[in-house]
């Protein structure tokens, strides 16, 4: 048989719970949405434990579960894909950290941890202290990311992960000094204070910050730094699996976990990461992509942004929006793909946070054992041909259906 | 309780996708099969994932998965497997190969690389190559198997696995020149050299030959090889899972994964291991193996040979025998059995080769929870008792339903 394309929707933190205002059930279970439950219909299901049974995953090493990978052995921490999603071309042995542009005053006391939500001038900001030279000829590389948010890489010899934050994670207390959690940490935390050092000399004088106090707004005058990752070794998709990948995606995470595993980023205009994201244009954009990639990847982040801020019926509203977009899909998939639909984790609106209960999956296409579940929601599933599975059994899974899978012995 | 016996029954490539040629049924959904039925309908159903999710198996691998070992820790190459199944005793550090009597010209130029596909005096071409000494003291042992094909043993001190194959997998070029592929080769790389001189200095004078030149018949006067592999350690499966263990099969790769386990291989007149072979003999031996051994396990081949081919409705007709074998079974089965049938891999007729999709399995005996499953097919399975399993967690299961599990722990 001829190999075919894979299509692998990733509906963020779109598993849930019984919701008392729902009449006791999901929002998967109370929405209106046909072309979703046509998949479930047409295709094969199944529950789906992203990294495991009763495991609460991040969306980051949710995210690589689905691509194939154990995250146990290539999560390093969140601050390497934050910087790869803001656009740092990361190597293999560079330090990241996730950053704020905060507000401090002359004794580097912290006035706001978010500098005002700032959200013009922070890409000056970052030009301005992207590619100092700190001791022993580290280099600082620097980009900002959405609102306050940034990502610092440290790069050069005997760098280490192994130091403390300067966030201190609350206001009106000093940036923290940074330190060396083991031995090895040493220089890095002397690095790392250099850098708070010049980045306050630097930024308070930049006439983003001059014009900002002017207009009575907190200065971004400095940055702080939290979760020092290694940048680890990833064995690209293209490698591991022989698929050439693209990833769709509003949020800079995901954007920097599909980079890490050697996926391309497409961009999508209007395809934000919030509940106002066009998921219509990530649908068509997903299909035009899969003229040129093996497997193309989308994320949709809207239902987690829901969960997160305990919104039940915005939750529903976000799933039969979804439902346009399979319409959308579902009209115009060739025979040559196999598409899956499935969630990187719930985010159960009366918990407001990711839970470890598993989510439903749906595999469509040519070969799919079709099974007798007309609808897809989080109990329906789980009465599937495909059983329960995990998150990382998925891409095995279909590459064998796309009819790209090679046999273990003879 | 009593402890009781094993028989597993292994029906090679049976499970299957959606065939239009079926009405997008399976061929187990489509066969008439009253007793795999009334089996699936008295014990307790599931998935098995003969390896792993969406990993397509070998036969030799997933028999290994199925005896209750992990392949990753014991396959090396199909070759000592192949070498045990015609009857060589290898041993541990023994290289073997799987070889092909072939046709050659006085320059060695392969004419025809089946030699005709010869089925008769390959014995005596075997005994006349077989215990050849070579370089160093290296011993050659060689066995014919079924038509042209057969297994090279060498024994001795120094040799290895990493060598190139001389079967040039073509015709109408010479026979390849073995060369090591890593140091460590390089003598076993001049043994093979010197065995492919003497094959043919041996062979193009055997009167078998004379004979067949007489008939103009081509000549089976070389033997090629490949797929080096080294025999590897496999603990017994009386020691693994104290079972005296017996294999009845009509193929030798697999009755050479039986041998190499540990288990005694029982010869059924025939049990060929083509479509022709006589199921209900096979089912009437198991049923007398087990007064004598405590695990009978039975491969069915006949299945495989119809995905591979194509067959759809051969494949039907094929279980529709097996159904025959069943009932021969479900009448002399003593409440002393615990049964289970299942299959190595699916071998989908629209592709003519192995899947990794998942395959049934049912698990029938006094103790077993009876769920309310009522077919033997890859999507009522799904719905069953036994959720979805990994092959090698087969033999635990059985063990622990037969009464012989040890506990772990207090």
């Amino acid at each position: 048989m001829d190999r075919r394309k894979i299509l692998l929707l990733i509906f963020d933190g779109l598993g849930d719970r019984p919701i008392p205002e729902l009449g006791r059930q999901t929002p998967l279970q109370t929405a209106r949405k046909e072309h979703l439950d046509w998949f479930a219909a047409n295709g094969v299901n199944g529950l789906l434990d992203p990294i495991g049974p009763g495991i609460k995953p991040g969306s980051d090493t949710s995210h690589l579960a689905l691509f194939g990978y154990d995250p146990r052995s290539v999560y390093t921490g969140r601050g390497p894909f934050e910087a790869a999603g803001v656009g740092i071309p990361v190597k293999r042995g560079d330090i990241a950290f996730r950053c704020n542009f905060a507000t401090v005053d002359p004794s580097l006391r912290v006035i706001d941890r978010r500098a005002g939500r700032i959200r013009e001038g922070t890409k000056e900001l970052a030009a301005a202290i992207d590619g100092l030279v700190l001791d022993h000829g580290i280099r600082a590389l620097f980009r900002a990311g959405t609102e306050h948010r940034g990502a610092l890489v440290l790069r050069g010899g005997g760098l280490s992960p192994l130091v403390s934050d300067t966030d201190p994670h609350a206001e009106g207390v000093p940036v923290a000094a940074a330190t060396a959690t083991a031995h090895e940490g040493e220089l890095t935390a002397r690095v790392v204070n250099a850098f708070t050092k010049e980045c306050y000399r630097i930024l308070s004088n930049h006439s983003v910050n001059v014009q900002r106090e002017k207009a009575g707004l907190p200065a971004a005058n400095i940055v702080v730094l939290r979760g020092a990752g290694i940048v680890p070794e990833i064995p690209p998709i293209t490698e591991r699996f022989h698929l050439r990948a693209a990833g769709i995606a509003g949020v800079a995470l995901i954007k920097g976990i599909c980079r890490a595993v050697g996926m391309d980023v497409l961009d999508v205009p209007g395809a934000t990461g919030g509940l106002d994201t066009d998921m219509v244009a990530k649908a068509t954009a997903a299909l035009e992509a899969l003229k040129s990639f093996d497997l193309v990847a989308v994320n949709v982040k809207a239902p987690d942004v829901c969960g997160h801020d305990g919104l039940a019926t915005e939750k529903v509203r976000t799933i039969e929006r979804i439902d346009a977009m399979m319409a959308t899909l579902k009209q115009g998939l060739g025979s040559d793909v196999v598409l899956a639909a499935t969630a990187d984790h719930s985010t159960p609106v009366m918990l407001k946070d990711h839970s470890g209960d598993p989510v439903p999956v749906v595999i469509f296409g040519e070969g799919v054992r079709v099974d007798d579940v007309q609808r897809f929601d989080e109990l329906s599933a789980a009465k599937g041909g495909l059983g329960r599975i995990l998150g990382r059994d998925l891409i095995p899974i279909l590459i064998d259906l796309a009819g790209r899978s090679e046999k273990y012995g003879a």
